[in-house]
């Protein structure tokens, strides 16, 4: 049996996802290329040491170059804030390490361009990369995103989606570094805004080519949590734009975290020529699906409840009808990555398709700072359908195309 | 018993709603001037005859002018197409009878202004006017707008709204005046747009400011219905804006007819600094609240059913949790015309508030032909709560308010 | 245009519903014979004079016998309570005037059956009658039953039933008549119960052959309206039962007044051998359907959102997507009985229907008194398919059985 | 840190979710004791071995009996069919091990009996026992236990409860050992009847007293899966029974493998004097609650997403608005048992417990069987509350009482 080993960098929130996806994906995907939980990098040595422990990780190294250098080690999992994305994942490819790395793939569109240009050079030496934006691997979303390519609604025209949250809504929530525009490159634009973005069009199968937006601070200033006084915040509490794609729909997305008593709600609708397709992560293991050929009679939104042998890696976990959570799509995001990995295949998303990303981001940002006129979304790009979805079977795409 | 007689002009889908309504007010309302069905006029004797016949209408005229000349009638109902309404009103308002006017109020600014004029001179003489915006008359949407005023949500910073239908999805469903801007002004922008931007407004309490936009028909010819060819869409299949109001909450609209599936679905959220709403046409007896006051173990969105005596209109219909329709709505807005009559007091919607959407509708086309430019709304209108609402009980509203 | 003379007798909340059905049947479903409100039948002249006036009858009688001896009327609605039905539809029915009867359709099983003979002689001479059983005409529900009849769901299995209301959730809530078992017969059982068991019998085109039951009464004395102390609870609050259908089927039941929360929860799920339909009343224009047919890829429960022109009436009043209420199911019901007396054919439920439901309920009854021992459902009834469905149109149904 | 050894018998479906759990527990719940993946039984050498392998588990015996005289382990896992149950629990239970042993607790009440003396004699020496009823753990049931506890629905009037699945919908669906009574029992009613029967009455706080019930077996002969003719099916497709709890409600249960189009639908709703709770396992994230003390304009239930710090379990995973999935009920289960262990308390669901169902499934059985003739549940048992539910806090619970 094939193995790699992997050594992680960052043991916070996204830390402890990827370990538990990192645990479990031997036992219910079983991967030509097993992974071995080598080390784990961190800033403090106690600290790191007791992550790992906890985790699951055989060593601690408070160095991540320490990573590069050991042979035992032939994948970097980059769980850290963005700001340092470009320079453990440029590193590690240039080493010739496969690279996993958080979403956003970085906080500006020079890094990510330079991340994309590593990557380039890498795959070319057959070293792999993947951006972790996990919600494609929600089986809801695959499946909606395989509908799509199957032809079953028909060309797009309409692409809405909205990521709601509420833990900003109240005044005196505290300041943290997230509120800071020098570190975290804007507020809830690139931290959930950039989540509906990439999910959004994979599902469509499309990009965005061009944006309206406007965003707003609706708190100027939160208390420090420290109590010294109060913080100013200068990134945006929302951010809203309407625009079009490359192939003519038109989209329509918001990004909040002042949306009083939603949690984690994040929508997206997309409507086709011949049907439809609805989706709320608060409902994760849903899917509404709309056949456009079904006679009038009996037509309408039909609840699929995608937990079904025959859908996307839902037949790896439970019997049917046995609901998924937040954290699976980590697995399925390591069962692809793996899957790619022991076929010598490129994994989607690539670093491409987060530069891409990047790239609406900042036509968004561009956009609202002057007046909401309308901004191309710069580059060229590949975007669409992952080379491995589906449980070990492969969702096969196509789907290739421009970004004007 | 005080009467007034109503002369009704036009008979299509909307001729008959109010038919519906005017015959239903009575028995349910008890309104303190009781409405006479005297005359109905159109253009064909034969087919008014036979339309006053079967409406109930006492006696048929083939000129609305004739109405005007009437002695037994005192209140003009105006259910023709836009491009009729700013004569029909004017004159009707001059002559010293009430207007009830369909919506939208007209098909261009300068018409609405006119009438918003004319309807200024008559309430000096006692003469009532209303728009017939009538989704404010959903017992949801008047309870939403109640728990607005009466602060239950606090500020509000978002506005969230959809009308999404489903009838033009098909590229061989007919050609018909609809889809000539001339005639019809614009597509899904005035005919469902317009809704959306009033009734949003109603339960915000608050106006748009400005807005960027963009338009979009995905269908250019349509089969002329008689076989002569195709016809030429002049119109807007879709309309989408994001906007900001009067008070500083964002605003994103979304008005189409080509979702496929979704049948009648006008959607609309606002979130409030201490609370939220939504709302579903779809399923219009449901209103939906959070309330940010709740402790956080039992707190989330509570489906009311709008159906209680202690609702907006609905103690005048059924006992407890029995569902209303539709045309209720119009027996609402007809009871609370008839009560404002009574009473000697200026019901809501105006024919300045329509005005306001009018401007609303003006700037989004104007964004829309700018390429998506941020457009201020022109003009400085009241809107705000109707003084009659609840089925003969007043549900107060002090909001008066500029939009800038 | 032939027309019937109608004279009505009650005008409490079942006696406003009909009139305003009354009013509505003429303009939406052009009924080949057209009805004349002519007169309405109560006790004491003054209210009912008034209640006339209000609600759109041309004349007042203070004895229903008078109505009888009319030319005038030839036919009799009666929304008189239940332990009045039979004095009234037995003479009507022999002065050979058609007849409509609120439901339930008696109080005891023997007037139930002196009705249902009545009824059988009438009908050699041409004289309709039908049972008033509206929720038979919500569209949903006949569609539904439709669905059944045209073997979308195969054979079915399971039928489960609730009709979950909580107006006696307070133990304060004021003594009526309603509570007393010599003048109402039964509790929830008759008043709610007999709905699920007609409408569930409706859909399923199929009857209860027997039944195992228990009913509850949670609050033993309630204070009378007038302060005269408390009056003694000889109903049932609550009722339930399992049992199996003609055709092998299981049934579960549960009819309560003191469901906290649910305001007017009528729901009904049947299980097929090849597909599921559901339904709730408190969400009317909505049908759920699983086709057992669809790939395991995208099956699940359709929302039907039934307002089409495909559906059941629903073609009859407004545009696609426009919901329908409570009352429009008395209109529905009308509409069908004026077309079955235009035919010459009978309506559907016929009396005999009535009668057979009233045996449900008389096992239930005497099951829960016998400690819910297995109690079968007397005599044997056709019952099914109406003859008139779906706004003018046909909904033909060949089922026709005999209850075991 | 104190440890514990684990021995696990059976790697099948019950195992993968139970390796899954004891892999997991560690790093979300940090216990008091932290258990180590010592051995794991099976019969066949080769399979055992490589299940081993794959679940994480140290090593692997051929013999269950081996387990229980091993010194390094302490805690025995019997995820085998219910007939091996009690011979592994006793001998285990009698050899000082804690005993985890999945549901239902045996085939037969006087296995069940045996079980609960052994537990009983255990406990006296301080060796904990447990039975897996682990939708107890699903945070959105054990905050409605929780907030029945608390009193927020006053006093439970009914208890309301269904399981559907459509697994055996299809004629054709291969027989299998299941299907034979000898071995499995019985059908739906022990496999998932088991399981609504053990919620409902966790989330009521009350016990079934008696019941009236009927089974049935839509399907009389399935294909033998190995092409040898046909398998007689000897237990029920289907079970429903009502009934009444030792407080004084009345119960409605259903549970049955052939509701077309029903993957996993586990719903129960209890109705008290003062609120109400609804729960459906396929979207086991939300629990809604009507609370009777709201005012009447803004009443509803809530749709509460139990994902919040402040819910059950939910604060030991992710941030919040992030949903759990199937397994993480077994995640729980062990954290409580463990934190039972660590002290020195017993945890809950007991073997008592597990025998209180086992009587109540009995019951059922033999109503049926008697022609739904009303049947005593036997014996007297404390159930309600686990001692140690919420993610490592207590919710305490003093429901002890005695069923009739």
């Amino acid at each position: 049996m094939t193995t790699v080993g992997v050594g992680m960098v960052g043991y916070a929130f996204m830390g402890r996802a990827h370990s538990q996806a990192w645990r479990s994906v031997g036992p219910f995907f079983d991967p030509p290329v097993r992974p071995e939980m080598v080390a784990l990098a961190g800033r403090t040595e106690e600290n790191v040491r007791a992550a790992a422990a906890e985790l699951g990780w055989a060593s601690a190294e408070t160095d991540w170059k320490r990573l590069l250098r050991r042979d035992d080690i032939g994948l970097i999992d980059i769980c850290t804030p963005g700001d340092g994305h470009a320079e453990i994942a440029i590193a590690a490819l240039d080493a010739g390490k496969h690279v996993l790395c958080e979403k956003p793939l970085a906080n500006t569109v020079a890094e990510a361009e330079a991340m994309a240009a590593a990557a380039a050079r890498a795959q070319a030496r057959g070293v792999r990369s993947m951006v972790g934006f996990n919600y494609r691997r929600v089986p809801a979303v695959t499946l909606a995103h395989k509908l799509v390519t199957d032809g079953r609604i028909g060309a797009v025209r309409h692409v809405r989606a909205q990521y709601l949250q509420d833990w900003l809504t109240d005044p005196d929530a505290p300041w943290t570094w997230r509120m800071d525009r020098d570190r975290a490159g804007s507020g809830a634009l690139g931290d959930i805004g950039a989540h509906i973005i990439d999910t959004a069009q994979f599902i469509a199968g499309d990009t965005l080519a061009g944006v309206s937006a406007l965003t707003e601070t609706f708190v100027a200033e939160r208390p420090r949590p420290d109590g010294a006084g109060r913080g100013r915040v200068t990134v945006d509490d929302a951010a809203l734009f309407i625009g079009r794609t490359s192939r003519g729909a038109t989209a329509s997305f918001e990004a909040t975290r002042v949306a009083a008593g939603r949690k984690n709600s994040l929508r997206i609708e997309v409507n086709g020529t011949s049907g439809s397709l609805a989706f709320d992560l608060e409902s994760m293991n849903e899917l509404w699906f709309h056949d456009g050929g079904e006679d009038a009679e009996t037509a309408g939104f039909r609840r699929i409840l995608v937990t079904e042998p025959e859908h996307p890696y839902a037949g790896a976990w439970w019997p049917p009808g046995h609901v998924l959570g937040y954290e699976h799509t980590f697995t399925h995001q390591i069962a692809d990555l793996l899957a790619a990995i022991g076929e010598g295949t490129d994994p989607r998303p690539s670093f491409a398709d987060g530069l891409q990303v990047q790239r609406v981001l900042a036509a968004v940002q561009e956009s609202a700072e002057r007046g909401s006129g309308w901004t191309s979304v710069g580059g060229s790009e590949h975007v669409g359908g992952g080379e491995h979805v589906g449980g070990g079977e492969h969702v096969s795409s196509s789907v290739e195309r421009s970004a004007g």
